[in-house]
């Protein structure tokens, strides 16, 4: 059964089409039920059908609907992939790994619900193909925006690849030259977090490691008892997806987060990986300046992720991500997210 | 001299139209810095004579360039209009409110500078024209992603007024039917607020204070000695003009922030007020819930912003923001944020 594994290269690009496209039509149904709430381009509200549906109902059905069209395409063109989705996942009974070698497409048919419910742009579909448990074909799409961003390994990452109107950009967009990180990073670099769902109130609780964590990596260089990072800049987007995104486009330097599922970071690991980012694990070894740097799991729910550098005259930028690796891990505290079961 | 201060509709109209399409033509100038530092579709790296420039040259250059452009544009339509842009202010000596009653256009040519010189998205044009102290049209556009928020005092707010290919939307977006604000605010409610600059790591900071206040909004109910709001989200985007522009559409909430300039939230103001929205100041009054809730004052660097919200069967929007502006001002710490010399 190993050949049914494998795919030729010829098939592989047809498959990244079929998903660049599929992502943009299953984006066509999240601005559905954007228009649904929108009024006409006076404010007035148009007298609809539809308005007996409170916001909460047009955004779960929304949601449902995305993944069952994405689930139902799927089916037809490719019928002995396996499917994983947010929604297969809540009504399913697997606490292990999701993530098998079989050919397998694993879909966030709308991450940053939250912030689709308001209206705030960051949200988006994200759609991955996965092959021996690797994502070899990577879509994330902005609907609002309209941006796009995608890989297939071993071809590159763009922004808006094939795009009716707008230019295709490759990622990292700074390609001219390519952005080294800075000298004394974090220090004037954008770092990218969340403050997540766990909001307990308890010392060691995940809402006060992150707390700490954010405060270090912002505060004053020499503050915080030394762990000071001085970033330039820190960003909360409340999407995994499009933190990830973001990473692999530079507009990030640094990504850290705990809690994500695999949904939610299958397709924007290809995009980081195709675009030359890394990613590891966001909890700190022993020994944060000396333990091997691993390529973290898809599926481990710890994740910390550093954008595509340049080399410069003194190091590669493998290299320079490394060292910003551990210069994270220093300021950083873990988290305890595990499997559910785990 | 007080008819110089008076305009006529007809006239205001036309100065919104100029206004907008100048913010679309100044963002233009933001894009070629950009092409300047993207390679071409597949990467490579294209040999220009800007090549040698670095990044922070070229995006300092473009900064300049931009001011220098629709200032030219400004004084050539309405030589007798005074002009405040970021770098005048550098330049002049004033400590003062840099507003007066005169016909005065305020222009931020970039906001959200970090963002650009990573190419994240969220940065903007800003350009406000103010009328006896008040912002009467506000245009912010966001040249990467081709939106424009807009407003004329007394004709409502846009998102992609006259935009040539899109539909123009009324702000706020979610207006079938407008949103009510949720019964228990803080709690499901975007809240957006920025780091900062000020990263000193001592008690009584900026920095400090405002993770208190952060931690305060986002904690869970009755955590934090019942100052735990949970917040639906906390977002931080790094341009307070946009946050000003998130909170007139409807996507945030709550924008809460000290330190602004005049020309960050001039035009943000404008497009706030014509949608809907409500705002005063970021400090609590020594009694938060009875102390009277007042329009705050541009130029003042303290700002607390409420989105329009909906009438309910039990309260109107208006009584619903000042609610959430009182439930706010009981978790966040009054920040230091002062004129210089003031």
């Amino acid at each position: 059964m190993a050949t049914s594994h494998t795919m030729s290269e010829e098939e592989l690009k047809e498959l990244y089409s079929f998903a660049l496209d599929l992502g943009r039509r299953a984006g066509k149904i999240l601005m559905d039920g954007v228009d649904m709430r929108c009024g006409d381009s006076a404010g007035r509200t148009e007298t609809k059908q539809e308005e007996k549906m409170n916001a909460v109902d047009i955004v779960t059905q929304t949601d449902l609907d995305v993944e069952a069209f994405v689930k139902e395409e799927i089916t037809k063109k490719y019928p002995s992939h396996d499917f994983i989705g947010e929604e297969t996942y809540s009504a399913g009974s697997s606490k292990e790994y999701l993530i098998t070698s079989k050919p397998t497409w694993c879909v966030d048919p709308l991450d940053g619900t939250v912030n689709y419910t308001h209206l705030f742009p960051m949200f988006c579909v994200s759609i991955a193909f996965i092959l021996d448990s690797q994502p070899v074909v990577g879509v994330i799409y902005q609907p609002i925006l309209d941006v796009t961003y995608s890989a297939l390994s071993g071809q590159g990452a763009w922004q808006d690849d094939a795009h009716a109107w707008k230019k295709r950009r490759a990622l990292p967009l700074i390609n001219n030259p390519k952005a080294p990180i800075p000298e004394k990073a974090p220090k004037g670099c954008i770092f990218s977090c969340e403050w997540g769902k766990d909001r307990r109130d308890v010392e060691g609780g995940n809402m006060w490691k992150k707390v700490n964590s954010f405060v270090n990596m912002a505060a004053e260089t020499g503050g915080r008892e030394g762990k000071g990072g001085m970033v330039h800049g820190v960003r909360s987007l409340g999407s995994a997806t499009l933190d990830l995104a973001y990473v692999a486009s530079g507009a990030f330097d640094i990504w850290w987060e705990g809690g994500c599922w695999e949904w939610d970071v299958a397709a924007g690991f290809c995009i980081l990986k195709e675009a030359g980012g890394l990613i590891t694990t966001a909890n700190p070894p022993p020994n944060p300046m000396s333990d091997s740097i691993q390529e973290v799991r898809l599926g481990s729910r710890l994740y910390l992720a550093i954008r595509p550098a340049g080399d410069t005259e003194n190091e590669t930028g493998r290299q320079a991500q490394e060292r910003v690796i551990r210069e994270t891990w220093k300021r950083v505290q873990g988290l305890d997210y595990t499997r559910p079961g785990a």
